[in-house]
């Protein structure tokens, strides 16, 4: 027997529509590539992504399940893609223009772009593969300058799409299972995979994040977001922000630590996204350059990697600001877990808090995990046993596109993560790896990454990444590359291993530490382990 | 094209299965009717939820789409009923224990309740009704005495059902859309109808009442469930504190104010919901019998009517509690909207705050709403438009139980609630009436909502009803029943006149003020004013 309730779709379109009627007058703010501020209403937003999505049907044909590429900053005209584009049933297909030429030529002509949106500073970068694009039939320019020019064919510029188009529609019905968006994953093993998000997934991520066990969202807030609308639907936060009537503030190429801290500064943000390695750039640029005013700045939320302990104790000790960790994948739409301190934890000490808080934490309603250990069962949750972190959930993919490859999926219907992880008795999983960077030494595991982070709270190094090498002895043994917060310091492998005993049993400590300029990062700011072994094996660290 | 994420149902077993996981040893607190305390944590209750399903399956035969009632407090029983019955597919039908033993015997006969779970304390109520009810199979009785006693036959334990039972199962698969709980209306006009909730609605109403928008609750709080679980599932809270895995405090009987009271301060609860005769109680006696010590109470919701500006004044101003004022309806399931202060209400007065607050405030994501004016057009958003008030969203329903009427819908889709209402450029709704409570004098509309909420800021009242009385000259005209704070005082009609005139038109002013002892009130508490009606029909008053 089915319930008596209305049939009402989860789209981006619901949302659309809600921000327009509940908070017309809240803000989208926008510093454009060339450094100009650009601000409107929710309400003039909805209006252009009508004219958006008019300009698509009529300029460029554009019909339901056509994929349309985005190769673009954060500003709002891709917030205007993230809803015009699937508003037409459409699917938006965010490319990471930080991936190699190689890497964006296979994607785009693997997903079938049949029109790609490009900012005038990223044409560059396309003009170089256009040649080798199969199904592109025209490039639709974002804020082009004056003398703005092009080897690109077959190109329209953005105003000019939608220019003349009515800024009302009358938008299609849409079932809420129809795909609205793409993301491939960076690729660190092969060549990148798409992961198509519907617009249930998307609905149901964003109106989870906002919880207050998760991002904890409202209408005051306002928000900058750093994580580009490139890398995973930029977490869901410019449908999140619809969500809560939160002003949304978009920085574009703009993402260096002054600029950033500019922006903090001038907008009065109170909360932000990013990766780690953003706001470890920010908190040094500031011990460096304290702002003269206290920042309105409440939280950060971090993912893609781990906070580490130091970090999240520095930044709140010295200027007041809460970090607060999250995990997900591009697989997981891609926010999963996030690690708050419960009331029963207000009685531990603040080491054993920041010890909790650096940890990834509790899945969210709409997501369960589990640990499959090395026999393949799953692991008791002691925080303890290591084993693959395993994932199902309204927003985790079931395939990736295109391909029938079953290799990240158990018979029961689980995503495999790749991570080696562990989840305590209160239900907070922490990461210790990636499945392929785990170190096996003499018949035990050694967590990378637990190194790591112990490495990062010494003062005297800035980031550390340790990787597995082989050693006749233990079958692998950990090496430690570093980079110094001081370049001109120095700092001696006794002291580290003196430093690291304190935590570690003795063989789990590395018996070698690189000092290097910087650490060989992936596309989205991951520390590419691949590279580092392969600079090591040719000798060249 | 289908986006490629993972089929995962909105269900009420994905809220149980997500509170095992993720919140397992969050807790769950009964006041049972014979005063005791009871508690266990949420690993228990799905033990016992289990062994409930198990035993509705294989003792009492209960199959998918099978109707089961309960007549019962709020305790963990209760709730366990909330989670096992739709477990297994069947229909939760909680039963309002205040309507009349006509209506009581007619909705259960309409439901067609297979078995009811009966409290000891309330089998007195059925035992009347029982010769005529046609369906009923058996009755379980939760918390017996051990000299219990009844004339009911068929009559099984609550413990004696379940307590043999296997506390694992293998939940069925559920279709989303599938009916999970049935409610009906108290029916002030006519027989009472059926509203057939989803498992998907279900869902969705509980993921959406705990955002910071809305209730605001994480994992920290200490909820006190006043609401009743037979009305309108008590908000969705028994879902919803699962989600959030907030501890749940259930009161069952204790609904006395000073009962209240001890229950905040010996569980230290911070949050809470109610109606406002509830609150109005609580502060009346907290008034009298100041607390010892500061309660840990940080706020409450209301809904079902109109919170009065001044008793959330006086309740923060005395108490540092604050009142929030949400709307919603049995057809809504039930929360629609919910009043809180934004950002740029900051540098209001603390008047025109206070004026914001007593509002309905703006509507959920998932929920839509307008108002429609006389002439049947889309009403202005100015704050001053009167109309009626219409909603659709993913928690409203499309129809009732058992019937084809269309008399609630329009045909355009949205639900008819017969509330007059107005929506301000902010998008806050304010109620100003029922549609047939609403007073027409000399051509004008005159809200009897506004005239009771300020009356009931006069010092001397504590509670007016205001009703529309045949008049030659003006058709209709207001006439105010009052019910003094202080039994002994007297208020004058030139002084409450003279106390209206400051917000009020000269024609909007009620000409006749009559004090009661106590304004008559239906099943779920709101002001009876077709009985107050009959009364002055009838020369009684």
């Amino acid at each position: 027997m089915n319930g008596l309730i209305m049939d009402y779709p989860l789209t981006t379109t619901t949302i659309l529509n809600y921000a327009n009627s509940a908070f017309p007058d809240k803000k989208l703010i926008s510093y454009l590539p060339d450094g100009s501020r650009h601000e409107y209403s929710y309400a003039q937003l909805y209006k252009r992504c009508c004219q958006l999505a008019n300009g698509l049907r009529n300029k460029l044909g554009i019909e339901k399940g056509d994929m349309v590429g985005t190769f673009a900053w954060n500003h709002y005209q891709h917030v205007e893609l993230y809803y015009g584009i699937p508003g037409i049933g459409a699917v938006c297909h965010t490319i990471n223009i930080r991936l190699s030429a190689q890497q964006i030529e296979f994607i785009i002509n693997h997903s079938e772009d049949k029109v790609i949106f490009v900012d005038a500073t990223l044409v560059p970068l396309l003009e170089k593969i256009a040649p080798k694009l199969e199904t592109v039939e025209k490039y639709v320019i974002i804020n082009a300058t004056k003398n703005f020019s092009t080897s690109l064919g077959n190109v329209l510029h953005y105003e000019d799409l939608i220019g003349e188009q009515l800024d009302t529609i009358d938008w299609p019905e849409i079932n809420e299972n129809d795909a609205s968006s793409m993301c491939y994953t960076s690729g660190t093993t092969g060549m990148p995979k798409g992961v198509l998000y519907s617009h249930r997934s998307t609905y149901l991520h964003a109106m989870t994040i906002l919880s207050p066990n998760a991002g904890n969202y409202n209408f005051s807030d306002k928000i900058l977001l750093i994580v580009p609308q490139f890398h995973v639907m930029a977490w869901g936060f410019p449908y999140m922000c619809l969500l809560t009537g939160s002003d949304m503030v978009m920085p574009s190429l703009h993402l260096q630590p002054k600029a950033i801290i500019n922006i903090l500064e001038s907008e009065q943000i109170n909360k932000a996204n990013g990766v780690p390695s953003i706001w470890r750039g920010v908190y040094e640029e500031m011990k460096k350059n304290p702002p003269k005013t206290k920042l309105a700045l409440e939280e950060y939320l971090v993912g893609g990697s781990a906070l580490s302990a130091s970090l999240i104790e520095n930044f709140e000790k010295d200027f007041g600001i809460k970090g607060v960790q999250a995990w997900g994948m591009t697989e997981t739409s891609p926010l999963g877990t996030a690690s708050r301190l419960q009331k029963k934890h207000e009685k531990l000490t603040r080491k054993e808090q920041l010890k909790i808080r650096a940890k990834q934490g509790f899945e969210f309603p709409g997501i369960e995990m589990r640990i499959i250990d090395e026999n393949g069962n799953i692991a008791p949750r002691d925080g303890e046993t290591m084993g693959e972190l395993q994932v199902k959930g309204a927003w985790v993919i079931k395939s990736y596109f295109k391909t029938n490859s079953r290799d990240k999926f158990t018979d029961d219907g689980w995503f495999k993560t790749g991570d080696v992880s562990t989840i305590d008795v209160d239900g907070y999983m922490q990461i210790t790896d990636r499945t392929k960077d785990l170190i096996k030494s003499g018949g035990e595991w050694i967590s990378s990454v637990a190194l790591e982070s112990a490495l990062m709270s010494h003062s005297k190094i800035s980031e550390a990444a340790v990787i597995a090498i082989p050693d006749e002895k233990w079958s692998e043994r950990p090496l430690a590359t570093l980079v110094l917060t001081n370049e001109s310091s120095t700092v001696s492998s006794e002291e580290l291993k003196e430093y690291l005993s304190k935590d570690f049993a003795k063989y789990q400590i590395p018996d070698q530490y690189i000092t290097i300029k910087q650490i060989p990062k992936t596309s989205v700011g991951k520390f590419d382990k691949k590279e580092i072994r392969r600079l090591y094996a040719e000798g060249k660290l």
